[in-house]
């Protein structure tokens, strides 16, 4: 394709709404262009890396006999309804009513969609296993939507389903599928990682992420240094590498203390000269999940942890089986429960649960609020001065906890999330009443995985993770093209007949190649260049042509061959080969 | 692919809400399911096909130099302010909040969304021509969904737009692209007719329809049987074969006479003994337009035509050059306007505006309603007893009806719309901003093209036009598969192991296969095959091949081929290449 037969405006700087590297670039190279908060278009660019992208997931998904389909972006309410998912997907479901009155959703997933497509239908234990999947435009409603396609509103996503008679064949189509997803992100060649992670309101009790590593991931991950263990935070077991003993033995007596003031840890470290992971913080949070939490009473509960941790959201949820992450109270309703502003609360009195991290099982003789302002106490032990409801492992792990498989470490990496698959048993087939008649002639219930791939979004996550000062550099899999020809006498005959020839030749070798024919000058052309990122560049003009050198740049190394004229196709061949 | 390794279910009936043939096969083919009224999911048939059509599409236009994008489903309510269409579009256009009270709706079209696209970029006369185009999930919200995906609410549709300097080179970009659509279309092999049309409320002065031939059409099309015109209905200048002469030739006095329950024309040609075109009715609309509609004090109009002609809106629409068709007025606003209830009403005395068709010039002494239920006066002429406002050609053309360009006549077809071309002029640019320097450096509007082709409609297009009663008849071009092979005993391993080699073989000649290894008696096959329709079928069973005697089918004229099995292969190609 010549420059000058597409439409392809670059930019020399970023807009300013554009935070992180991969955003930026892809503004600047004109892949894509916003429209509006978190919608953009894609350009002709931006396009052909997403569609070889979906290309690849379509063959790995071929040989594991996954059957593409296509399905509504647009869902009656009755359909969510079945399976309560209309309340409880929150606002990022967008909602809305048609000219006839009737409630509609747009899609942020097809569970209910396809169990819809296909309850009619595997009726019989003959027609399992089945999985379906399909290339579909999906839309969630991001309060804040930003980092380009990242954290988009409307975005591209490959979303897979597979039927099972049992849960020992649901979890080989789940094996199937977890090394199909390999296979995919192998074939970018880049570096991802699996890990555990949460079910969130998809459901379902097994589960892993596929995390394409990168400085700006907004996810955080914790990856054994000895084993093959590799968890987001979200769900890593948090184990002190050091387990603490208290150097008291004995329990002292409670003492109140006057602390004017003294509001955060950090204030109290200083002020008591006792360290953070030897005071005890206490946070308040909303039981109301759901729907309950617009229309009955405050339920709280409060949470436990040593000063020097940070609490862990998802943990909470899942101890205390709900559906979404727990609200922390105001400052005003803690007061309302407490007695006094949060900087100065503790567990004695409470009355409401208490849950504890891990962590504060051994302290002895530890400092809590008073639950009277700019009071605190010391000396307080759990079971003696207050009630726990139950110890749990509460806090965010950290790199350097204990590896919970062996007695390695945990280090800690950002990723993308790029994909996730989900073991989810019969939840969706119980409330949507997908049954099926097993070899015995008795209903059953099937039993479901479901498997996500970010597609707009790993595209972006290839460019966080592969790009330099200069520019985007292209996995080889799915750059737009292969080869970027910098014509620099587009007017020369000679050498475009040249160029079109090398075209041509590459062309029946199936790799893509791009023609930059317009009238600029040589380094504002190699600026586009790197800027766009192809992996191989070739430069040429009339000087170089003449005196039979031909530039031949690997993009990523910046490494240049200088060849005749007649050696180009190969030495193009040859760098593409090794990358 | 085999049978067993997708998900496809056929049904012996069609459901109840299926009302035309080709709904009725790809729903009892499993190509579409429905998920809620106009919203249906595509099997993996049904998505082949239309990916084919896609490919077809994707070629043609990649010939005209038009570059592929593809921009957001959902649009900010700011954009279709700039052209008022937020307004125009009416209940059409599916409109919501967003969790933030912001406002979208879901791209019906995107003339506002591609302006957005390249505005600030087509700067120079430099940057022209440009030709963009995408293939997108469109959303209009259908108040009556129907024929599955004919008026579906949810569809594909091709969209292009084309960016000019100037008139000429617009009109250069539109004939490129009805050229590209010819091709497109003609690769269906199917019959098809390309009508000037009305431009509806995308605006613009030239515009013609792809339509497909088939008698559950929705358009209706005259077509010259002498010249190359042809014109949807709505829009086909209707020309009386033999052109009226009044037997009288001097004006009678009026004189009024009672007409008893004579309502409609019908009962009136009864009772007077005058035919139908020589009675006059007359028949009231509200000009009350777009926004006004709501808003404004009622603003009626009447329309004049001989009892033998139907009048049609469109030409009325233009004629006033409202943007949408007018509305009919109820029987009370009649009343109010007129005295008399619309079986009585007439032109005479009336303080409205009058237009009447071209029909009734020559009318001399007719019939018309007295304004006094159950009243009628004879001896009407206009001039003398009443005011037209202007003739105009305001009636449905009908078969018969003189050829606008010859002394041939016109025949008619019904017809799908399954493409548009437009000439749009400035309209967009002005309202957008949308402009350039031009060699001069002077700021000019560009002029826009723009380009639709129904893809998901298409498909549904041809099977309307190519199926018998046993099912399908896919054009060779969008076929799912070419060749279906019927595997009779698919647990004779000898048996399979040929299927195996025959299917090998034809894809390495690019040819698609599918096989029916299910474990289901012959007839039960042969029928499923029919309803599927691909285009070749061959009945691979242990008694023909022990016979030496494989069928090969064509499924359009059913004719049999018997061949040994090494022949097979060059007879399913020899069958194919006559498609």
């Amino acid at each position: 394709m010549k420059w000058s037969k597409t439409h392809l405006f670059t930019l020399k700087e970023a807009p300013s709404d554009a935070e992180i590297p991969s955003h930026k670039l892809m503004i600047r190279g004109g892949f894509i262009k916003k429209l509006a908060p978190g919608l953009y278009t894609y350009g002709n660019m931006g396009l052909r890396a997403i569609r070889k992208f979906e290309s690849i997931i379509r063959d790995e998904l071929e040989k594991v006999d996954s059957v593409e389909i296509l399905m509504p972006m647009v869902h009656p309410k009755e359909l969510w309804m079945e399976t309560n998912r209309w309340n409880e997907m929150g606002a990022g479901l967008l909602k809305f009513k048609n000219r006839n009155n009737h409630e509609f959703c747009l899609g942020a997933t097809h569970e209910e969609a396809v169990v819809d497509y296909v309850r009619h239908e595997l009726k019989s234990w003959r027609d399992f296993p089945k999985n379906i999947y399909q290339i579909q435009t999906k839309y969630r409603d991001e309060i804040r939507p930003r980092f380009g396609l990242m954290r988009g509103r409307e975005f591209s996503m490959k979303d897979a389903y597979s039927f099972d008679v049992d849960q020992t064949s649901a979890l080989v189509a789940y094996d199937k599928m977890y090394k199909a997803y390999e296979n995919i992100f192998n074939r970018l060649g880049l570096q991802f990682r699996i890990v555990q992670a949460d079910a969130g309101n998809i459901g379902g009790s097994q589960t892993h992420e596929f995390q394409m590593l990168a400085d700006a991931g907004e996810d955080s991950l914790l990856v054994s240094d000895k084993t093959s263990f590799a968890a987001n935070i979200e769900v890593c077991p948090a184990i002190d590498s050091v387990p603490y003993q208290s150097k008291d033995t004995e329990l002292k007596a409670v003492e109140k203390f006057s602390t004017p003031g003294q509001k955060t840890i950090a204030d109290l470290e200083k002020f008591t000269s006792v360290p953070a992971n030897e005071l005890v913080k206490t946070l308040f949070f909303s039981a109301n999940d759901g729907l309950d939490a617009r229309d009955t009473a405050l339920k709280a509960f409060a949470i436990l942890l040593r000063g020097s941790d940070e609490v862990n959201p998802i943990k909470v949820k899942n101890l205390l089986k709900m559906t979404n992450p727990p609200q922390l109270l105001t400052d005003e309703e803690v007061k309302t429960i407490s007695g006094a502003n949060p900087g100065s609360c503790g567990p004695v009195g409470l009355k409401i649960p208490i849950y504890a991290d891990n962590g504060i099982k051994n302290l002895k003789n530890y400092i809590v609020g008073a639950n009277e302002n700019d009071y605190h106490i010391k000396n307080v032990n759990h079971d003696r001065d207050y009630k726990l409801t139950e110890f749990a492992d509460l806090r965010m792990a950290r790199e350097g906890d204990k590896c919970p498989e062996s007695d390695g470490r945990l280090k800690s990496y950002r990723g993308i999330e790029v994909g996730h698959v989900f073991y989810l048993g019969q939840k969706y087939a119980q409330k949507m009443n997908g049954n099926f008649l097993d070899k015995n002639g008795r209903a059953q219930f099937y039993e479901m995985g479901c498997y996500g791939i970010g597609v707009t979004r790993t595209v972006q996550a290839c460019i966080e993770q592969s790009h330099d000062q200069d520019g985007i550099i292209w996995p080889k899999a799915i750059a737009p093209f292969h080869v970027h020809i910098c014509l620099l006498d587009p007017k020369d005959a000679n050498l475009s007949a040249y160029v079109e020839k090398i075209d041509q030749s590459l062309s029946e070798k199936r790799y893509d190649v791009f023609v930059d024919d317009r009238d600029e000058r040589p380094g504002f052309k190699f600026k586009d260049a790197d800027l766009l990122g192809f992996p191989v560049r070739v430069v040429v003009g009339k000087k170089g042509f003449e005196a039979n050198e031909i530039e031949v740049v690997n993009r990523k190394t910046k490494e240049v061959h200088k060849v005749s004229p007649d050696q180009v196709v190969a030495t193009i061949e040859k760098v593409l080969a090794i990358l």
